[in-house]
């Protein structure tokens, strides 16, 4: 099942897409919010009869009112070398402000005084229901409502070189193009390919089975440190490809064309713009 | 003026403080939230004629829909000498989550694995209106609504000695007791004294005009990395005495009592329990 906003001319709706047909979901939610996320709110929408509606042309972020966007940092083996850095021995966390996300085809804004603004494809996890303190990864995917594409997008100089802390080049403005929808049945979230374009040029292409930390290790863990509610989201990092690990240094300029898929999670396209 | 949101049998509601009376603020707003805090919503509250109540006993975070948490680290010469760093060339920031708010007297909670849960008195701005690529420090004030006292509750462990970046010891639940009140009039945010005891020992005793970065200078600052919006929450970072930086290394216990205080911002009182 897919959760998703449409955006018509009317303004965005919140839509469903299952078994071949995309739905209207006013009848029963007004906006696809964290307490559409949980398990008994997902069984209502599958069993209700809604009105069919046309496949959308264009997508908002599938989800209003997240709490927090927790990432992980150097979680694919490949992308560790290539920054130079060593596999972490546990999961890397940082974080981005909600403010951050945009849809799915929205542009991206170069922030102003950038000059290493960056792409990564990431799986990102949605949370459905309250994960505190798990007593093991056993537990994990049943907190786990769906997945999504996240593009983390990153300032590299204000990332590592303006004093201490990651999150100074991760929360620009349009930061994190998030959608197009939120996928409930994923059959294993660690067998999806992820890909990235720049203006037609594939510049990365993984597989989640390579994440160092895998999606129920991941939650296990962060519910040892923090408590994950639903509408929570959880960027898993990304693999090899971003500009910083390439020798020719091509970061992303105005007019730039970014596209970026994951199997079964939709596309994403999005033209970078000066701020 | 102070607005604020009071504990009460019949639950939270609204009021604000003016001119030496606490008054029912529910006629205007349901709720202090980030549409209250705009210059145009403020002035609408100091003209209106609103039912007299008594002074609140007790208080819950005085608002409501914060969308990010931004804080400043080593960002007092005197704890930044303590904590063994220098004094940083431009601003540390790092993020907490909304989700880590309580009420200045709710009680914080100990993470279960934790041997280093610590206590940072810190002045906090809260953003009033859009504050985006700043001119210059100048233009800052005018976007910040007034001032609150926070409690940046830290795990030294897990922000230090867990892999990489410092969110992890910092996103705990309960870690960030807010309020009493938001303070709109304070005449100079660079002269207040923040004062922080535990189990009535006074352990931190600053003042702001030791701040490296003051607060017109870090608004302007994060306004070229990030936007900040109406409701936004900045901490400014604590002066000395945090049991990190203490050769008695007292970290915080079940049972202990953290009270903390800055000047005209009401005082804090919480008890630590395990999580």
């Amino acid at each position: 099942m897919r959760l998703a906003h449409a955006r018509t001319a009317d303004g965005d709706r919140p839509v469903v897409h299952l078994d071949g047909q995309w739905y209207d979901l006013r009848p029963l939610h007004a906006a696809v919010t964290p307490a559409v996320l949980g398990p008994d709110a997902l069984a209502a929408i599958r069993s209700a009869s809604l009105p069919a509606v046309a496949e959308p042309t264009e997508f908002a972020p599938p989800l209003t009112g997240i709490g927090k966007i927790v990432c992980i940092g150097l979680n694919y083996t490949d992308h560790a070398e290539e920054t130079g850095a060593t596999a972490p021995p546990e999961p890397i966390l940082f974080m981005k402000a909600p403010d951050t996300v945009v849809g799915p085809t929205d542009d991206v804004l170069i922030p102003r005084t950038s000059v290493k603004t960056d792409y990564e494809v990431e799986l990102a996890i949605v949370i459905g229901s309250t994960a505190r303190y798990l007593a093991s990864p056993d537990e994990a995917l049943a907190h786990v409502a769906g997945y999504a594409v996240s593009n983390d997008v990153s300032e590299r100089t204000f990332q590592i070189e303006r004093g201490g802390q990651w999150d100074k080049g991760k929360n620009c403005e349009t930061f994190n193009p998030f959608g197009p929808w939120i996928e409930t049945d994923v059959a294993d979230p660690q067998d999806l390919e992820l890909k990235l374009w720049v203006n037609g040029d594939l510049r990365q292409n993984g597989n989640t089975k390579n994440q160092i930390f895998g999606v129920a290790h991941v939650v296990w863990y962060l519910s040892q440190f923090m408590t994950l509610y639903p509408g929570d989201v959880i960027n898993t990092g990304t693999p090899a490809g971003v500009a910083m690990g390439r020798a020719d240094g091509q970061f992303l300029r105005d007019g730039d064309v970014v596209e970026l898929e994951i199997t079964g999670l939709g596309r994403q396209r999005q033209t970078f713009r000066p701020a």
